[in-house]
C-alpha cells in the first residue's frame, strides 16, 4: 500500500504516477453503482454537459454515498498521499468527471492550483490529486494528457481570463494556458497520457499542466478525482466562500481504514 | 512499389493499410512548402475552420502545385491503387485537411462513399483513398480512427440528415452515424488509429467507418487525402455538378511516373 522510494521519486520528477489496476473489478462495479445513484440526486453539485442533458461532472459524492465516503480513507489511496504530502490531509475537493460517450468535451490545458489560488486563496500547492479510472481508459475516450515535469516550472499563468465562463466551479477554459505558453512547454516536456484498466489510479500534482481530448468512443469515460490538501493549508476566503460541494468544509485529518473500503463497508453493514 | 499479396489481403480484411515512411523527409519538406504556397491562393477551394481564420482544408492542390501534380502519379502511390482497383483510375477528389494546432476540430464518424453517392451519384464504391501524413501523427494530434473491417458491412446510413450544414462539400456531420449504429459497430470491430512519421501513407476504403478527434497538440497535423476512382465509375449528376475543385473533371486514366515525383520534377526542370 505504501509507495516505494522509486515511485516517490518518479512522482516528484514527472508530476504524476500511474498505479496500474490498484482497485479490483468488484470494487469498480460498486463504485459505478454508487455513481449512477449519485447522478440521480438533484442539486447544483450535478453539472450538465454544455447544451446537453448528460452529466459532465458530479461533486462531493463522498458526502452522499457510503462507498465513496469509505474510498477517501482507503489505505491504498490515502497512505500514498500522506507519504507525498504529510500525515494530516483532508479532502479539499471531490469530483467525478463523466465524459459521456460521443463528444464528452475536451478540457483545456491548465494547472489546477491556479484555479484554487484564485477561487479559494489556497496558500500553497500542498495537494495531491488522486484520479481513479471508473472505466478503462484508452487513447480514444479522452484520456488526461500530462506534460511530464511541467509542475516543476511553477505557475505559468496566474491571471484568470476576463471572460470567465463559470462562477462557482472554475472552468479550465478560464485559466487555460495560451498557445504560445503551451508550445514552449510541449517542446520541452512532451506529452504523456496514462492509460489502463478501470481500477487504475493516477496520482498527480496540482501544478502539472494537463488537459484532455473529447471522448470519441461510444463508451463513457468516468473519472473520479479526489484532491487531498494539507490541513495546515486551508482556504482563506476574502468574500463569500465557494459552496461546500465544491470545497469541502470537513478539514479534520483523515485516518486510513484498516482494510480496503469494501471490506470496511461490509464490516459496518454486518 | 507494388503491394505484396499479404498487404493486399490485409487491405481487403481491415479496409485500410499503413505504409510506414513511404515518402522521405526531403519529399515531405517540399510537399509542405507547396501546401503553404497553396494556402495563400484565394478562392473557394480554401475552407476555413468554423469561426477561425485558419485553414481547415484545401482542395485540388494538384491543379495548382507541380509537386502535387507529380505526386498523384507517383508510382509508390498510384501502383498500389491500381493493384487494389484496376489499371484505369483517375483522381476523383484531392484535399489536404490542415487540422491546425489547438483544436483543429474533430470529424464525425462517417463513411466517405455515402457522401459521394448522395452528392455525385457515384455508381459504386470503386475508390481507394490515399492519405499521406504531411506531419508526424500521434495520439495527441487528432489521428484518423478506423473501425477495422467495417467497410465489409456495406453502407450503414444512406440518408443525409435534413439539417445539412454544407452545400458544396459534404460535411461529415451531415452523414454521421448515429450513436446506436456506432456503438454496435465498435463493439464488433473495435477502433484503430494508424500513427507514424511524416511521409507515412494509409490506404483506406471508401466504405470504412472513420472519424477523428480534435488536435490537442500545439503542432499542426496536415493530412493529404487523394481519392482515386475507377474510370468506368464516373459521377452521374442529375442537376448542377459540384465544383471542379471538389470533384475533379479530368477522368483520363493516370499513368505512373517512372520515378518518385521529385526526381520527375527535377528532370522536367533540368
Amino acid at each position: 500500500m505504501r509507495l516505494t522510494q522509486e515511485q516517490m521519486d518518479r512522482y516528484q520528477e514527472d508530476g504524476f504516477l500511474l498505479l496500474d489496476s490498484a482497485l479490483g473489478d468488484d470494487e469498480i462495479a460498486r463504485l459505478r453503482e454508487a455513481f449512477d445513484r449519485d447522478c440521480r440526486v438533484p442539486g447544483p453539485q450535478r453539472v450538465a454537459e454544455e447544451g446537453r442533458d448528460e452529466v459532465r461532472a458530479v461533486y462531493a459524492s463522498h458526502h452522499r454515498q457510503p462507498e465513496y465516503a469509505g474510498l477517501v480513507r482507503d489505505p491504498r489511496l490515502l497512505v500514498p498521499v500522506q507519504q507525498l504530502l504529510t500525515d494530516d490531509v483532508y479532502v479539499y475537493q471531490f469530483k467525478i468527471n463523466a465524459k459521456p460517450a460521443f463528444g464528452g468535451e475536451k478540457w483545456s490545458w491548465h494547472q489546477d492550483y491556479v484555479a484554487w489560488q484564485i477561487a479559494d486563496n489556497l496558500p500553497a500547492p500542498l495537494q495531491v490529486n488522486v484520479a481513479v479510472f471508473l472505466d478503462d481508459v484508452d487513447e480514444f475516450n479522452g484520456p488526461v494528457i500530462f506534460l511530464p515535469g511541467s509542475h516543476r516550472s511553477g505557475l505559468v499563468n496566474k491571471a484568470r481570463k476576463a471572460t470567465a465562463k463559470s462562477a462557482q466551479h472554475l472552468d479550465p477554459d478560464d485559466i487555460a494556458l495560451s498557445e504560445e505558453q503551451l508550445s514552449g512547454l510541449v517542446a520541452e516536456r512532451g506529452m504523456v497520457s496514462p492509460k489502463g484498466r478501470a481500477g487504475s489510479v493516477v496520482l498527480f500534482s496540482p501544478e502539472i499542466v494537463h488537459g484532455s481530448a473529447p471522448n470519441m468512443s461510444p463508451f463513457p469515460r468516468r473519472l473520479l478525482i479526489m484532491t487531498y490538501n494539507d490541513t495546515t493549508n486551508l482556504p482563506r476566503w476574502d468574500g463569500e466562500p465557494r459552496p461546500d460541494y465544491v470545497v469541502c468544509r470537513d478539514t479534520d485529518p483523515l485516518r486510513a481504514l484498516d482494510a480496503p473500503f469494501l471490506d470496511a463497508l461490509e464490516g459496518a453493514a454486518a
